[in-house]
């Protein structure tokens, strides 16, 4: 899978992907893919630097983390780069006080931010809050902006998940983006910036670092824009006709993060 | 506000929007813009011929009319085009069988269209039908189909109730066409052939025919794309910033429909 891989030897750390690499999400907390958690013993084991880099906005990172472990992942928050962070750092140097369209859950994360009289709006993956209601009153403040705001925790389609296929942000974000004739600031995957602080958080320059997903674009796409390699899984969304892709090609497949695991420490 | 407009004289009939040149609309069934009834009753005695294009897609339009008649509009059923009835002809003559997300009065203008195992999505303003369950369930089916076809009555992107904006169909289409990676197909202003089948319905050749709109983009664009002339009213959604728009400018301005009629009828 990995033949010819010379550069896997620079090899310093991983930026992991979290839902499709290490789990399958569901309502019910979702299930461990076969090998990861082992894979994520190893990765530490041998001195790797390890980051989870991912789009999850459904959680605070200590919720997260803490299902992470009940999934038997050896991970602590800091070991967690996600977009509500990120942004709240964005909020804080550009002096912006949003109004949130996010999942409850998520909502605590901005607890230390300032969200009166609101100049800004920030979109998550708001699932049962994504009513008609609070829709309107998202496009009602931003529209009455002098100039409208639109922060968007990722910009993914859709996901899966055990009950069926749902509309991801990315969806939402357009609908807002058309409405008000604005475009988004994206932060998560597969935004220069988020991957960016990802590496900061790993301490590792981008030659020396690999991501590893299962996202096409948003995953192996956007690590490649920073100067990193990227492996493609296949498992999660991963689908054959990926391959095909007519923009982006990893550096590798690999069949599972273990089977990722196994070859680059090989190659060290 | 018409001067040089020597082609009036050719004349014959006239296409009006509705909302926002006929009326204001509203949760309290609206406000009849001040001259426009006795402004329809002219147009009537002169001979000229008259139809309403409008997009409206929140009743059916016996219903429509009814709210017209009791405005003090001298109006018929056969006198209004609307989305819904062009898009069932579409439907039967392309053998589709919709999956409906729409407004739940306009549930019965589909009533004759065999809506068993969808091989389509109809997208109307929906209003509170537009909740996070009914939104994924034509993105499943949607997504789902070998060949995604998603047809959407109008492309508005918002519009102003007495209780507020709101957003309108086309902020929705534009999330599931990302989602689905689907173009959709328009029925409705500003589509050439919804335009075209007004005129046929109108009985008069583009070029004998004006329409009238408040929407600079919607009714005057699209009925310039059809060899029409287009006039649009400072009422409704005009805004002074219409003015300047890049793409698109009236063959004139007119202050109301009631100033419209006043300058036709003087060079007829």
């Amino acid at each position: 899978a990995m033949a010819g891989c010379g550069w896997a030897r620079a090899v310093r750390g991983l930026l992991l992907d979290v839902s499709g690499v290490l789990y399958d999400s569901g309502a019910d907390g979702g299930v461990p893919i076969a090998g990861s958690a082992e894979a994520v013993r190893r990765i530490k084991a041998s001195g790797l630097k390890l980051q989870l880099c991912t789009n999850e906005t459904q959680a605070t990172r200590e919720n997260f983390v803490r299902k992470l472990r009940a999934l038997g992942f050896d991970i602590s928050v800091s070991e967690v780069t996600a977009p509500a962070p990120a942004a709240c750092r964005l909020l804080r140097e550009r002096g912006l006080r949003p109004h949130l369209l996010v999942h409850h859950d998520l909502v605590p994360e901005f607890a230390e931010v300032d969200k009166t009289n609101p100049n800004c709006v920030v979109l998550g993956d708001a699932a049962e809050n994504f009513t008609y209601e609070n829709l309107n009153e998202a496009f009602r403040l931003l529209i009455g902006m002098e100039k409208p705001i639109l922060i968007s925790l990722g910009k993914g389609r859709y996901y899966k998940e055990t009950d069926g296929l749902k509309l991801d942000v990315g969806a939402y974000m357009k609908a807002l983006e058309y409405a008000c004739d604005v475009q988004a600031e994206v932060v998560g995957k597969p935004a220069k910036r988020f991957f960016e602080s990802a590496l900061a958080e790993l301490g590792v320059p981008p030659e020396q670092a690999i991501m590893i997903g299962d996202d096409i674009v948003n995953d192996v796409g956007g690590a490649q824009q920073c100067g990193m390699r990227a492996l493609q899984v296949r498992t999660g969304k991963y689908r054959p006709s990926d391959e095909n892709h007519p923009e982006v090609k990893p550096d590798a497949y690999v069949n599972n993060l273990a089977e990722a695991v196994d070859i680059i420490l090989q190659h060290l």
